[in-house]
């Protein structure tokens, strides 16, 4: 998917809502757990009724792997059913990958040509060379890490590098590498204040904000400082809404609280 | 598996080598290839071949994934025959992981439960919060990127943060996280007199080192600076010994590789 065609469905749904797909089998209604694939199950009951409320899904690949190879297989239909059904919709895989050149060409394999997601999570410790072969894959999106939502952002991420903080010579660094159109970023939430130096060093790129609401940050806030003229922003949100409730009503649920972000978006972007 | 155990082990086969299990499809001995599981079958016979040159073993989850469902199942084969034969055979899941607290522990689960490996590589890039949640298992170890042996290396990792480069500074913060003594470090060959300011920082732990030989690493040279009165090293080579031959005698050919690797080390170790 081109990051025109991003924009033009984020303009048509009145929505740039991600959803997180982080399915853990201690929080899915009880009676999926009798279905063959409860995993998919919750998945599929997920994106039926949420899919005109949002422009992106986001499963995170620690929660299929917790569960093996069954795991994996409800990643595989996951995806293919999001292929098949919304091929309009950007599909992210939230894996927050990184290796040596020749190992990153085979991870960016498994996630833009075999499971044909839109775009990957990346770390950016290794630097270029471990970042550039998720960018040589044409109308692909590489989103790296830049300032995280959690605690441990302080820990590096935040430290004076020279006369700047990490982050933030990721983030110029990152510029210059080859294919760096196809980069997009993660940027927490919970700093909405930091979004106006980050859009002075990348005014244009797309940026994945998860941490609003369940961690504390204000949808308002990250708009002002963070939106651009192409909206370039996706909101994620994941618990707040798959699991609103965890009765057999939890697909309505989570199309209530997803349909609340999307009429808070829709009067952002008037 | 215990640090001591290791160690022991270190001792009993006079080698601290580590053998790389990165299976690419298209660079193993074409007769595998009517096999069932090519990968696995490749893995065995290198298994068979070197388990008594070798201490530990470390498939790259990447050249996995890369093969889907396939592939996963292949890597759950390789950890349950080195489990079952090889009990005394440390094991790395060659992961990069990393993500906040609760899906961190995901990931945790994935590799030291439910695929029982003893350790995993992780990246710092998120902090405390993302590396601890795999350090609260007991007796399985979290082998964490400090500087690596690629040239992306010095993008960020040789940066200056206050008085000291960022991997130094990631060592430093990382000694003061909870269960710390789980903690081994990655670090790169092709710098080997960075590990006498390593070793002032972290003296006691393990370190796993990659790119001694096709990266240009020197034996000699990483031991010396490196090498503690626990030895704590390991010293991991994967293209050199697997990819030695790809004729009907690669596993002969693999051998013949790390046992010159461990010939060597039996000298350094008298």
């Amino acid at each position: 998917m081109t990051t025109q065609q991003l924009v033009s469905e984020i303009k048509k749904k009145k929505s740039f809502l991600c959803i997180g797909l982080d399915v853990d089998l201690n929080k899915i209604p009880k009676h999926l757990l009798k279905e063959e694939d409860p995993i998919f199950a919750f998945n599929k009951a997920i994106i039926d009724a949420t899919h005109h409320l949002c422009v992106a899904y986001k499963p995170n690949t620690a929660f299929y792997e917790a569960y093996g190879i069954k795991g994996w297989k409800a990643l595989e239909k996951t995806i293919e059913y999001l292929n098949k059904n919304h091929p309009n919709i950007f599909t992210i895989a939230d894996a927050k990958r990184g290796d040596i050149g020749n190992t990153s060409t085979m991870y960016a394999k498994a996630f833009f040509e075999d499971l044909a997601f839109d775009s990957v999570t990346v770390a950016p410790y290794m630097g270029k060379d471990s970042v550039e072969p998720f960018l040589a894959f044409k109308d692909k999106h590489t989103i790296m890490l830049a300032l995280t939502s959690n605690t441990g952002a302080f820990d590096f991420q935040t430290k004076e590098v020279g006369n700047q903080e990490l982050y933030k010579h990721v983030l110029e660094t990152s510029k210059g590498w080859q294919n760096s159109e196809n980069l997009m970023y993660v940027v927490g939430a919970t700093k909405a204040e930091y979004l106006a130096d980050i859009r002075a060093i990348i005014p244009d790129s797309f940026l994945l904000v998860p941490g609003v609401g369940a961690q504390g940050g204000n949808l308002q806030d990250v708009c002002k400082y963070g939106m651009n003229d192409q909206i370039g922003l996706l909101i994620n949100s994941s618990r707040g809404i798959i699991y609103a409730s965890n009765h057999e009503d939890f697909a309505e649920k989570a199309a209530t609280q997803a349909e609340s972000l999307q009429k808070q978006m829709e009067i952002i972007l008037q």
